[in-house]
């Protein structure tokens, strides 16, 4: 049995996110549909992160296990081939058999790309959220630095739907990057006329990226203050917070886990 | 009547090019129902190149004269509020009565982008033609030096399906410059992993950039010298140059009028 870690890149636009859905395109379904046909077996793959419908990635992480004696560069050529051109696979290595690319994953991180200019230009639109408005940035830069540390985040997360659950759920994340950057420049990758949200923590609850950006937008028109972000955490009531953004400005850029060399686990078992 | 001129981006991955056809989605036939909508007219727009299905633009430019007394910027608010976001109205202003977008253009700059990397990202395979193959990069670059001046074009020409009328008509053109980039940094806009062929020309044959780009490639794999291209162009024979290579790689990129200030015409009439 062979444990292989592939590195995603996709264009989430045309899908209804990560997770196999019943007659819906998705990321996963995709992967699981040109698997079968090089394996003639019905894999299951996991990903570090279940991006939602219309998030894009760049450094996702997922790992199935097979039977086959392709190695990990052969997958990568033969999913290349037949995946569509919006889902690629940027790297591919065998990996311990005991690696899971959601529960070993250390650190994520974000990035929420807003479009400043008048006017987006058309080989953007899939990739940013576009607003032209006036926004305070030194008041949106010191509201993200409140969101570093370990916070109680329920005032930022999706309902689960049940009451119950939303109060006895543990809320607690830890955030270890949150930062606004303008002209960016290499780091970016992205045109001067861009300002982008990165966060990097441990894990993230559902929506939670998206409802951050939209509190840092209310915090950006002064609706909010900086100083509002602490109360928010106090609060723990997602009404109180700003909206959740639309999906198509946030990519998940990157997924940490332990260098295997140094990995007790992985020296242990390998 | 106004005569407005628009500076037009767009993706051309869905649309069967420019020029309108019945039943095809065009760039040319998306503005005429745009502008439809906007006055109640059926007004025609010319465009300074016919790019063709799948050619990309970042500096199209169009004109179009109407009695409406909507200002240019109203007409640029009002196009991009309408148009899908793949066509984007980047600039509008009014000019005189006699500036047409096609007849008055002094030079237009096409560029052809390949990308050499291993895996194309997701968000660049529309933008580009992948080739991760070998290419002797220092031999297309004298071989692209060679197009410049003025030549018989006809071995880098479409067909117009008659062979007289292909023996007869004029297929000499002029072109400022000819230059394949790499690493190109600010000048390209792009990543580190692709090279850039941009064209400069007074006016160009139907596939005549993509037909010098594919001759480049044979240059680059060896299959045609640098010296060979004076040949090609004695030789008129459209089956001795290389591919006409795929629409995707290409963009119209900038189309350069006489500044009005110094037009003699615009002074005159203005």
């Amino acid at each position: 049995m062979h444990n292989i870690k592939l590195t995603l890149a996709y264009d989430g636009t045309d899908f209804s996110g990560w997770q196999m859905q019943p007659g819906q395109p998705t990321i996963q379904g995709t992967l699981i549909d040109v698997l079968e046909k090089l394996t003639q077996h019905r894999l299951m793959i996991h990903a570090a992160g279940r991006t939602d419908a219309g998030v894009h990635a760049t450094g996702q992480v997922a790992n199935f296990k097979t039977h086959s004696e392709l190695s990990a560069g052969e997958f990568q050529r033969a999913l290349n081939a037949l995946l569509p051109h919006s889902i690629r696979v940027a790297a591919a290595e065998e990996v311990g058999p005991d690696f899971h690319a959601r529960w070993d994953a250390l650190a994520k991180t974000y990035r929420y790309r807003i479009f400043r200019g008048r006017v987006v230009p058309p080989f953007l639109w899939r990739y940013v959220q576009h607003d032209p408005y006036p926004l305070d940035y030194a008041a949106m830069a010191e509201a993200a630095r409140r969101f570093e540390g370990e916070h109680d985040f329920a005032s930022f997360a999706a309902s689960t739907g049940s009451e119950k659950d939303d109060r006895e759920r543990t809320m607690t994340r830890l955030i270890y990057r949150s930062e606004v950057l303008r002209d960016a420049g290499e780091e970016s990758a992205t045109s001067a006329e861009e300002w982008i949200y990165v966060v990097r923590g441990k894990s993230f609850l559902r929506y939670m990226v998206r409802k951050i950006m939209g509190t840092l937008v209310d915090v950006g028109r002064g609706k909010l203050r900086p100083e509002d972000i602490p109360k928010l955490f106090e609060m723990r009531d997602r009404s109180k917070s700003g909206p959740t953004m639309p999906p198509r400005g946030l990519c998940l850029a990157a997924v940490e886990y332990a260098d295997p060399a140094n990995s007790l686990r992985n020296k242990v078992l390998s």
